[in-house]
């Protein structure tokens, strides 16, 4: 523990760690604001992302992971000059290819001229953390985004600002709530590895939309479950994002995808549907195996596609992985895991696509 | 531990991580191949980047952080269908804001048509790891590159290939050895918070220019010691580039900018020196002490390029911190530690000006 403080201390002189103004902020409980990027309100607690029901229905995996906040961020309005948080995670998750800040931290987001913009991430210290965000702001009201943790659960949340200042509710309406696109799939869908919250890429892409993203991937476990699609396809969404190649083999997609797929349909007969490929892994330029593997995934989605095509779908559209993260293979921190430059290039490439299908 | 365990299964369910081959590996000392990247032949341990020295002479913080490997790559050659190593670190640093495979673990490239590709990195377990990098690859022969840790030092490496396939010195000289670009600076220039060590700035400019670059960055610590420009300055170098205004006060900069930029000078008259101003931390948008700090030191920076060419220095070069990172605000974790993304720009953008210094 003495050895991480001193090379804390190594990386943080020279600029101010705790601005005036920690010691004294008011917190206020963040339950009484917005939660923008939840899928289902009938939720055990709530910073999850499947309903209660699921609860013992869905393999167990699927729903510990359902109970990490991914996707889900709070909207508030405040003229605080100082922001900061207190937070108490569900697991104190660590894992060795992802910062402690993607996987149980927090990520600020500010409404600048439309658009938003990133303020600071709040660092994770163990299970409870106190933080201070961003301080000496100038003190016009200004609207937020706080995105929660990708990785871990989220048990509490309060949001700190200076004593004489108020939070409230946003009085924009962005992202816009109706209608969002819901993305289904694997750890990557879920934001593994991004460093911080904003970079993981349906969230990117909720920005880059002005439209709210109901994040459903599940690390190592988006397997085509038919309960959760069942779940999925009661939300009113303008487009179903599948992007869960990375999590099935092909026997799996045989059984399931038709099926899934028809689940969906069912209860959504025109609403856009997008199944995207396996990107292309940067390790698979040297390991043959996992490259055979990808490009026979691939190939059986393709044909699911025409097929669904000519039985007649035609709001069924597809996303080759090819060129999703960029061709130069420094996208990912370990062959098949996003860091933020290659989730800021898949948002970028399915960003067109996807706003044609949403307007 | 538990816990961690199963979330490893959930990510990597759905591809092989352990292939075929770990068990058997052939394991060499890599001691016996060459290392690049290392200004200083007489250290006290081979993956270490100040001169014995100095221990004792310079402040503790910047000897303890020279352990640090960073900027240390392993250059071989073999035909092995898999790579794999066995390595342990002297302090299992760990960090919130910094990947632990950027922090302590391997990254390996290949080159292919004459440029390095990343292949995939080594994920630490602890002070002790062994890991296969990566498998089934076509037996051919082909030239690596692993990079060394960024934040922590290194005591020992091996390298594992199978049993039946042979590891030798490199054939081509790439990076060129002869004199290399010398970086001095802070976090940043150390590597903080790339999530591989392939993707610190200074290790990516090197792959761009094909020359070595030598990583005298010291997170926090870049604080213009006279000692640590009395070593810079007896390397053979095509330029140094100081990259520290993060680390410094005005006051400093008063005090010993001139000093530390003559004791350079002293020994290299003609070899190009570029200064580089504080870059635009993503958070300056929002934090006006910040913003005003990095300023007044960006501008008196201004002020001591302007003097030394006044007096006559006609190879001192400025690089604006503006657009080094790009302008979305995007490319750090913590407003001031950059990512993959952040440090992929500020290598493209520093990349023309220094190939045009050292041709």
């Amino acid at each position: 523990m003495a050895k991480v403080l001193i090379v804390f201390l190594f990386l943080f002189s020279g600029f101010s760690a705790k601005p005036a103004g920690q010691d004294s902020l008011k917190f206020v409980d963040a339950a009484s604001l917005p939660l923008v990027g939840k899928g289902f309100d009938d939720t055990e607690n709530r910073y999850e992302r499947l309903p209660a029901r699921l609860k013992g229905v869905t393999r167990d995996p699927v729903w510990v992971l359902s109970t990490n906040s991914s996707g889900l961020a709070i909207r508030f309005r405040t003229s605080s000059r100082v922001i900061g948080a207190k937070w108490e995670v569900t697991r104190d998750v660590v894992m060795n290819h992802f910062t402690p800040t993607g996987i149980k931290g927090l990520d600020l987001y500010c409404l600048v001229d439309g658009e938003w913009k990133f303020v600071n991430s709040a660092r994770p210290t163990g299970k409870f953390t106190e933080a201070v965000i961003i301080a000496h702001m100038t003190p016009e009201e200004r609207e937020f985004m706080l995105y929660l943790p990708l990785y871990d659960g989220l048990s509490h949340l309060e949001i700190g600002i200076e004593p004489g200042s108020e939070i409230g509710v946003p009085l924009v309406e962005l992202p816009r709530r109706e209608k969002p696109v819901v993305f289904y799939g694997t750890s990557i869908t879920q934001g593994g590895c991004a460093t911080r919250a904003g970079m993981a890429y349906p969230n990117i892409l909720s920005r880059m939309l002005g439209r709210e993203t109901i994040n459903l991937g599940f690390s190592g476990n988006g397997k085509l479950d038919l309960e959760v699609a069942e779940a999925m396809a009661e939300i009113d969404a303008s487009c179903f994002v599948i992007d869960c190649l990375p999590n099935v083999t092909v026997q799996l997609m045989k059984d399931n995808y038709a099926r899934f797929l028809d689940i969906i349909r069912g209860k959504n007969p025109e609403v856009p549907i997008l199944l995207v490929e396996n990107i292309r892994y940067t390790h698979m330029a040297f390991d043959q195996n996992t490259a055979a593997f990808v490009n026979d995934k691939n190939n059986l989605l393709k044909d699911i596609w025409q097929e669904r095509k000519t039985q007649g779908d035609r709001n069924i559209f597809y996303m080759k992985g090819d060129n999703l993260i960029g061709d130069d293979l420094e996208a990912t921190v370990d062959g098949v895991h996003l860091t933020d430059l290659g989730f800021l290039r898949m948002a970028e490439k399915m960003y067109p696509e996807i706003k044609r299908l949403i307007e």
